[in-house]
């Protein structure tokens, strides 16, 4: 039995081929492959055509140690992966009486009567394993052939995942080299992807040929970068110590920009800063709209510290649920450094919270000037002792420049916490 | 020269290959390619592999009469996709001078001087045609081989975009067959998928028997179902007015849960009916934190009807700044139908809007009791002469109980100004 060290992904299925779908289990799948240190060298999508599916599937064969196939194992017509690997491998299907047992059942459960066509999900390749699916009908089904392995696993998500952790992962494990990958990440705000890739390429050009190495990956999103490192090994204690250093290193010098080194997110962060001082926030938003307090909110648990806030698009809002002063408006228009903070101010104390947070901005297409372009977004952040407050001069589209406004003024926080 | 029919899409880059990065270009692209009548048969991923991009690439033009690449034309030691795409296709790379001029001016005007490194991407495959990228130093390139064609794009969306529109669709509209794809989207709010296939089953049935067949296909997601109509043919009118009819037969069917048949997003029809009665509209939230105020204003031009709102997370903002009495709190609990209602009605009257929006629930995953499960949302509208209110039972976690909210929400919104 030789080592599965790496493998190619078909998804099967003519809706992947629309322009409404796309195949994301191989996202998860990929990362299961890589943790047991098994490489994805290629993804394929084909519609519900046999003679597609065939042709792909003889090709993977030839050229990695395993294929995992997902869809296609429905109970209509369409679904024709299970006797389309069968064919290409040789093998006869042959009724599983067990497994059409468990699929009656699971039908009688609900009430229902099994439909005759469900009846195909029972047959199975000779000499195949079945894999159990805790989330449907259709079986997983673990075929070898010429030392290869083939994985057949249905289409919807939740069905893949309950598959492979229970009945793949294990048997996988056995069979991979023992060469595992680790992963750490490290999440950046207020600093472009350029600005990072400048100081941080120093430090992992020599993780690279350090024993073992340490790969870098730098992946940006508006508002926020992230480095993926990762190593491969048999040497768990050595890999992860090499990981350690590499995030130590970049966290070092990129600091104070650095927010995470456990992947959480910056809401996550802020929310267990302000736990930790067992304060409360609440903020006052015009052209985010209420995305700010949606991102904070997203955090299960957020009311022990989230009391709310206002949404102050109309500039009445402002003067009259914040007590902005009319005149700071008239005197420096609505996107300015004196109304956000007098925003985070009027939140704090309308609010009752410990700290106030105030965005105010132009996130276009229309309403720019000469002096306030589109992008122009003011952040400011109030507590009793202190105040923030910052302006941006960011670039994209509207969704872009409130996005990132809203990770600047999360990250505007958790500087003010520091 | 035969007409375009079939078509595959390979995406290159190492980075495709990871759990972290999906090809999202190949949506686009086949959606372009459809329009066209140009049908997408596989997609798929490779790595930064000249070998693997060789392999497949000969047999996607064994198979396609177009294969569009994307990715691999950067400037560096990685990017490989121009000289394997020659190297399988038997031609020698010259370098472009006048190609080499518009990368070096498109540094100069920015003040940089062009790294010796972009030099290879004015290197063109002999016989090809330069596609101009404005927004980018990579062109796309345009090849013939055996009356296949081949077609390089870049990475980045934006310039796959921006390349294609200006000079692969119309070069392409005159090699495809004339027999286009024309699409409708039929949009559904506050039904299950069951529920809407139910309906619509027996109408789309008919519609793909008639002459010209029209196909629909039916997308969920949280809160909304999508009902695809397309059709195929070289006669645009017949065309049109069968996709008409099937959507005007399947509105009526499913009336009045349709809020769009133009592709228009819930927030973007509810603003356009607030907009034609001059009304404004204010909304408080408590589990959505703020994404219902976030949706609204994801519209450009929402301050003309969206004055603003509360996030009551905290059950004293709800007594404080929307006058909802704490008597009713205590009595009804926070998730009821008539503190949704009094937040409705308190949001109204202290931003002066003509219509409130109340929204009130447990979002999960904590919170819920054997009276108010977790997913009990509580959803109210008010204005002056009338009031709505509608509890929910949402099944999901956290996320999706939120964004199903928003959506039943704004539903709520549309049916009551109709």
């Amino acid at each position: 039995m030789t080592d599965v060290r790496t493998a190619e992904i078909i998804a099967v299925g003519t809706e992947l081929l629309t322009p409404f779908r796309l195949d994301t289990n191989s996202l998860y799948l990929t990362e299961q492959l890589n943790s047991l240190g098994i490489d994805v060298r290629s993804k394929t999508v084909v519609g519900d055509e046999p003679a597609d599916l065939a042709d792909r599937l003889r090709q993977a064969l030839a050229r990695a140690d395993l294929v995992v196939t997902t869809g296609g194992l429905g109970p209509t017509s369409d679904d024709l992966t299970r006797e389309t690997v069968a064919d290409v491998l040789g093998l006869r299907l042959i009724e599983d009486p067990a497994l059409v047992e468990s699929i009656r059942t699971r039908f009688e459960r609900r009430g229902l009567r099994m439909p005759e066509a469900n009846r195909k999900q029972a047959a199975v390749p000779a000499g195949a394993r079945v894999l159990p699916n805790p989330n449907g009908t259709a079986p997983g089904l673990w075929l070898t052939a010429d030392e290869r392995v083939v994985i057949l696993l249905p289409g919807p998500p939740r069905e893949v995942r309950a598959i492979f952790e229970a009945a793949v992962q294990p048997e996988l494990d056995a069979r991979a080299s023992g060469r595992r990958v680790w992963r750490r990440v490290l999440k950046v705000a207020g600093r472009s992807e350029s600005h990072v890739e400048e100081i941080a390429e120093p430090i992992y050009s020599k993780l690279l040929t350090e024993d073992p190495p340490v790969q870098t990956t730098i992946l940006a999103s508006p508002g926020q970068v992230e480095l993926h490192l990762s190593a491969r090994g048999a040497d768990g204690p050595a890999i992860q110590s090499a990981l350690d250093r590499g995030v130590t290193a970049l966290a070092t010098a990129l600091a104070p920009a650095v927010f995470s080194v456990d992947g959480s997110s910056l809401e996550v962060v802020v929310g267990r800063m302000l736990l930790e001082r067992g304060w409360r926030m609440a903020a006052a938003e015009s052209c985010t709209g209420g995305l700010f307090g949606g991102r904070i909110t997203d955090v299960a648990g957020s009311s022990a510290w989230f009391t709310g806030g206002v949404v102050a698009y109309d500039n009445r809002v402002k003067v009259e649920l914040l007590d902005v002063p009319a005149e700071l408006v008239a005197t420096h228009g609505a996107v300015s450094e004196p109304v956000g903070q007098a925003m985070a101010h009027g939140v704090r104390a309308r609010l009752g919270a410990d700290i106030g947070v105030g965005i105010t901005g132009v996130a276009g297409p229309d309403g720019g000037t000469a002096e306030k372009p589109v992008g122009t977004v003011v952040i400011a952040v109030a507590t009793a002792e202190s105040s923030h407050v910052r302006t941006l001069r960011l670039v994209g589209d509207r969704p872009m420049v409130r996005v990132q406004a809203v990770n600047a003024a999360l990250d505007l926080v958790r500087r003010a916490l520091q």
